[in-house]
């Protein structure tokens, strides 16, 4: 398959956008990844749209062609993937093999997700169709909750206590202070972490990544025709149980290992090679989690990554470099993108107040459902 | 990019399916196609799964995890497509271009639905997400009526009454009569049609396809790892406006006209080529509309078609030859490859008590919307 880089990259920011309709977001992403590429509509052959609820909170499914004509695509191959939390993990994914397959030369992909005001539906109750919906959402259970019984189970397999996992929140809105697309610029410390109101035991209000409306979008071309853009070295995508009980070990995200293992054979790296993580940390245990499952850790030490100081911007291995889900903000469908996004801006060197230094690779990983579909990609500049 | 083939169908019938809940419906699907193939579960690389009503309907998103466990491909890479009632063909597309690119091999594409029982939400509601929530459904229209209108049109633009679009209900109620997975397996007479009660005027009973539940798949490898196969000679996806009104034609699919012209090209071929067409008779005015925008008919003529037994079994073009979506049915997000199964069944001799005769190529094309998303696939034995 031949080599895909990214040659433009667009977001809007993470907020309330009540005055924005949910393909106006998409398509102020679209236009922004086009605009940073030199491309007009016209030349995109396909758009892929990723997003998860909007059946359920905007009455409104069919997004590939709706986004394609607000575009103005002129009749451009489109579709919508979905994949939960994943989806625009899935997306870029599909707009890779698209590209990578020669049969595609100019591929737009966007994620979408406008959740704070919507004509129908229940956010919490539409957040749950990420998880089984006959074994789990059936008895009631929320999303939130499934990775409260996880988070509990980690704690007493590993000796944890829940201020153990504040470093996660600090680092993630310290980041999210310097970047002017997050929904939270404000750092917060560990006295505000402690007082979080409690979400569902043992998650408080600062272990939980907040919902919004946002928009985010890559403009992917062939690497031979943009030598000097951000490449994709590695994409893979694994899945496991939807049913958290259906799993033999609810701390090891098994997905997560085989994503990231396929990444880093595709890409020829290993953990140690990679100076930027950009983690679905759409709750504290999750972040704990994947860093241990991609090989970051041993199990039961993700946490102490965050305690030693190794995922801050000044560690060996930051996370949430420009806020994450939990300070950046967390609009479902869209956040796989927004991670490619800020992944491209800091390998490009235009991350503005959040940028790191020294980077050489920089890994993305977009997590849908309590870790059933897993999208991991690595990228670099070329050497 | 490389050639694909298809190694393996499966379908389950369309019903009313109250005893098998949706995954056990994607999961039957899938395991036939594995059987027809001769191959195992754990060969899967990828599996796209086509649905578009699941959000609304069973309170379940996230389907392409939640199918692959249930078919035990450990961890294979899956998500969900769609592009409403296109969602099959769009899936389709995906799984080809995944094949195509080189980096997977072993892929199968499911689409499925369940409408008859359902845990929440309304039928109608969730197909009117097909259409533009903010312009059309906010007003209340339903899809039905959308199409309701495009026909009026076309009756007023070349003269039609409301019998002359008969011939197109009772040619596939007369093959799905052949087809033991058909919904529908009686013929119907001239009598019934006018009799059919109104549903949107001029649409009434036999003008439109009934929805169900079920499941179609496809097992897709390279064409040089299977050369007896049915292999894929084109592909593709264009769109329109979801808005009806935003068209400055009402009466001409500019999506089927470019997704069938990028077809052909791709193939090689041209209309006079294809021996059997199996459309998106979701209404009989979009029966008629696709023949003209695929170049079969001149403007207007599209019913001419029918009349004149064009498309009947032993007519030039046959077209719904195993009962089309109005009588094998429309379980929407599984149709797209229903139409595929059925025309690789044809291709191979294997269609039973509907096979035609003759057969060398055979284009299927499955709409999203009222002509919003066109996917069309052209196949072909080998020579």
């Amino acid at each position: 398959m031949r080599e895909v880089a990214i040659l433009g990259v667009g977001q809007t920011a993470v907020a309330e956008h009540w005055s924005l309709s949910l393909r106006q977001l998409a398509a102020q992403a679209g236009r922004a990844a086009l605009h940073d590429a030199g491309l007009e509509p016209a030349q995109v052959q396909a758009l892929y749209v990723g997003n998860m609820t909007s059946g359920s909170l905007n009455a409104q499914q069919h997004l590939g062609a709706l986004v394609a004509s607000e575009l103005g695509l002129e009749g451009a191959e489109a579709m919508r993937i979905e994949a939960a939390c994943g989806s625009a993990g899935a997306t870029l994914r599909q707009g890779i093999l698209a590209v990578g397959s020669g049969q595609m030369d100019t591929v737009l992909v966007v994620g979408v997700e406008k959740m704070t005001e919507t004509v129908k539906g229940d956010t919490t109750a539409a957040l749950v169709q990420a998880a089984d919906a006959d074994f789990e959402g059936a008895h009631g259970v929320t999303f939130v909750a499934l990775n409260a019984l996880i988070m509990r189970r980690y704690m007493l397999e590993h000796g944890y206590q829940h201020d153990d996992f504040a470093p996660f929140a600090i680092n993630a809105h310290a980041n999210g202070a310097k970047n002017p697309h997050a929904i939270f610029q404000e750092p917060i410390t560990l006295k505000a972490y402690q007082r979080g109101r409690m979400v569902a035991d043992p998650i408080s209000l600062y272990d939980a990544s907040p919902i919004g409306d946002g928009a985010a979008a890559l403009l992917l071309v062939p690497a031979e025709r943009a030598p000097e853009a951000v490449r994709i070295l590695g994409s893979a995508i694994a899945t496991d149980t939807l049913a958290v009980h259906d799993r033999t070990d609810v701390t090891w995200l098994s997905a997560v290992a085989k994503s990231a293992e396929r990444a880093y054979a595709q890409a020829g790296v290993s953990p140690a090679d990679i100076d930027l993580f950009e983690l679905h940390d759409a709750f504290s245990i999750m972040a704990a989690l994947s860093l241990e499952a991609s090989g970051f850790a041993e199990r039961g030490r993700g946490v102490r990554l965050a305690q030693d100081g190794v995922i801050f911007s000044n560690g060996r291995l930051p996370i949430a470099s420009m806020g994450g889900l939990k300070s950046r903000g967390h609009p479902v469908g869209a956040t796989g993108l927004y991670q490619l996004v800020e992944a491209t801006l800091q390998l490009r060197g235009r991350a503005g107040a959040a940028q790191l230094d020294g980077l050489r690779l920089a890994m993305t990983q977009n997590i849908g459902g309590s870790g059933a579909t897993v999208a991991t990609h690595i990228l670099g500049n070329v050497q």
